[in-house]
């Protein structure tokens, strides 16, 4: 039997979006479909997906409107990156067996063309570090992570940052670089356990439980020369809570707002944006994709970090396709403890 | 009779700060008060205020609290910047006749001491441009739109430019520096008579009346590449519809927020801040003072385009120091129609 007779008998599970989410995305919102699977015309390359990659982002890709990237269209598969295995390829740069990253997509085998590789952002990875840390440090939130805290962020040795979503993804990632070049960093998280993880496990110097506890008190407690970096990942309050504590020529880093994503009411603008005046301190949003060049030499770096050991990296991992909608919640309420997987099949 | 037996006759009617406003400030917030005028001990110099300059920033300096500069203690003579004439002086760098700009605060003659010289900013002003520009395109409004202009909102030829505050002082010098340097400009005022001063005598390019047109409909018109630069003298709605337009890599300078600095309620925040991450734009907050080192140099280049022609300054002087208290309010209600300052008295 050859390998294209044996793909014709696997099928492609897939999770398409069936409607526009009103606050919460619910199982209503998806629709689960199958399809047989293709082998790869010339140049193209079939991946057998592994672990899937999921992100407050995603909540935004399900909106209608403009932003920095289309919506997901009604009815198709849900946009989503994960690390897979090669299993058939009409590639000579892509071999049967090779472990990569790219845009797979909410589904279990993943058909990418010739002319759509480039699009996907695949490349291989090396399994010796593990697969889904390629979700989490070494991929697209490590990217984040690097690149706001670096390239915007702008940190010294000696400068206080704060991350929220310290224990998340991104959060991760932001505070142990920040602590590796010399800065003072203080997460803020949800529950005693992840407080404790950041602070014992990734070497932190405080962390503020904002489920348990007084955010502002925190800040004034452990930041007691302000806040240089505010690396956000949140708004909402705690954005409002932290603008009162920047100090001269703050940076803040807007990477996301999940605390208002799955708002059915405006988002809360920050009413305390005149403390960048005060300040003289600057608010920057940043996109990852920006930086797609300077990937390599991000990843190389952090992973040269993960094999010393002188970096970790988190994952939560949540079991089968079937249970995409109510793992995505998990980002929305907080239950995640590291970065959110779904492990969609076994290498 | 010596000159200092002549200041003895001299009565110096002062403006008081009698109580914090809760919203506008009222009549009832100021007392009028007198004092003999006293001659300058060694290394002084008493200056007769001629122009005072009104500001917005004026009403964060009644609030208590921390703020980029102490608040006016209650009881104190209200802060003011000012032009005058020395009419004695103990000091050698300043003799009597001389043109000055100074802290000189809402009085009718200021003493100021050796030491306090430098705090009070004084400096010799030429009177051949006339007196009131050196409260506003030579002053600190003019200050504050050069280098909110050049050092945060770096533009580049053929940069689409919207500015708040059109007509007023900071907006007037920042939409003709950002012409001079090839920008796009677009104003936004309050009635067509503002908005047309700003487009046929200042030469922007456009100009939305806020107050009887649509601010979202007049930039999509007026910005259709989307708005590179914002520089904010406002805030509230108007910054949140600036936000919805901005383009990728946008700055938007925090200079001030007019509208929202009478409010019982709290600060409305910028509901579209996402915008910033969207659009990798920046919002950062400005204040003049960190610039003093390079105040010689701006202004000799914008006297150069006000002796040129190139440049313009419109002042908008209401008269008697008895009218200081609805003389501010005009900044409010945005009666005033360019830089609002109150002559005190006549040379």
């Amino acid at each position: 039997m050859s390998a294209i007779a044996a793909l014709a008998d696997l099928t492609n599970h897939q999770v398409c979006l069936a409607s526009r989410p009103v606050g919460l995305p619910t199982r209503a919102n998806w629709t689960f479909s199958s399809e047989p699977v293709a082998a790869p015309g010339p140049g193209g390359v079939l991946v057998k997906t592994l672990y899937l990659s999921l992100d407050p982002a995603m909540r935004g890709w399900m909106n209608e409107g403009k932003s920095y990237i289309a919506p997901v269209e009604l009815g198709a598969v849900m946009r989503a990156g994960g690390v897979g295995q090669v299993i058939a390829s009409q590639n000579p740069a892509f071999a049967v067996g090779d472990y990569v990253n790219a845009g797979l997509d909410v589904q279990e085998y993943c058909l990418i063309a010739q002319d759509q590789l480039k699009r996907s952002g695949m490349f291989r990875i090396d399994p010796r570090l593990g697969l889904t840390p390629w979700l989490n440090v070494l991929g697209m939130p490590g990217m984040t992570g690097y690149f706001g805290l670096f390239d915007v962020g702008q940190p010294k040795a000696g400068d206080t940052l704060v991350v929220s979503g310290a224990a998340g993804a991104v959060g991760q990632t932001v505070g142990q670089l920040a602590k590796l070049k010399g800065c003072r960093v203080v997460g803020i998280a949800g529950g005693q356990a992840k407080c404790d993880w950041v602070v014992n496990e990734l070497g932190f110097d405080a962390c503020i439980d904002y489920k348990n506890g007084d955010v502002k008190a925190g800040l004034k407690e452990h930041c007691p020369k302000g806040v240089d970096i505010y690396f956000d990942n949140v708004g909402g309050e705690i954005l409002d809570t932290v603008l009162t504590r920047i100090s001269r020529g703050a940076r803040i880093i807007i990477c996301g707002a999940i605390s208002q994503y799955n708002n059915t009411t405006p988002v809360k603008g920050p009413a305390n944006y005149l403390s960048l005046l005060v300040n003289r301190a600057r608010m920057e949003g940043i996109v990852v994709f920006d930086y797609a060049d300077r990937y390599p030499q991000a990843v190389a770096e952090l992973a040269g970090y993960l094999k010393a050991g002188t970096m970790k990296s988190r994952e939560d991992v949540v079991q089968g396709l079937d249970n995409f909608p109510e793992a995505l919640l998990k980002l929305f309420n907080g239950e995640n403890f590291g970065k959110l997987v779904l492990q969609v099949a076994s290498e």
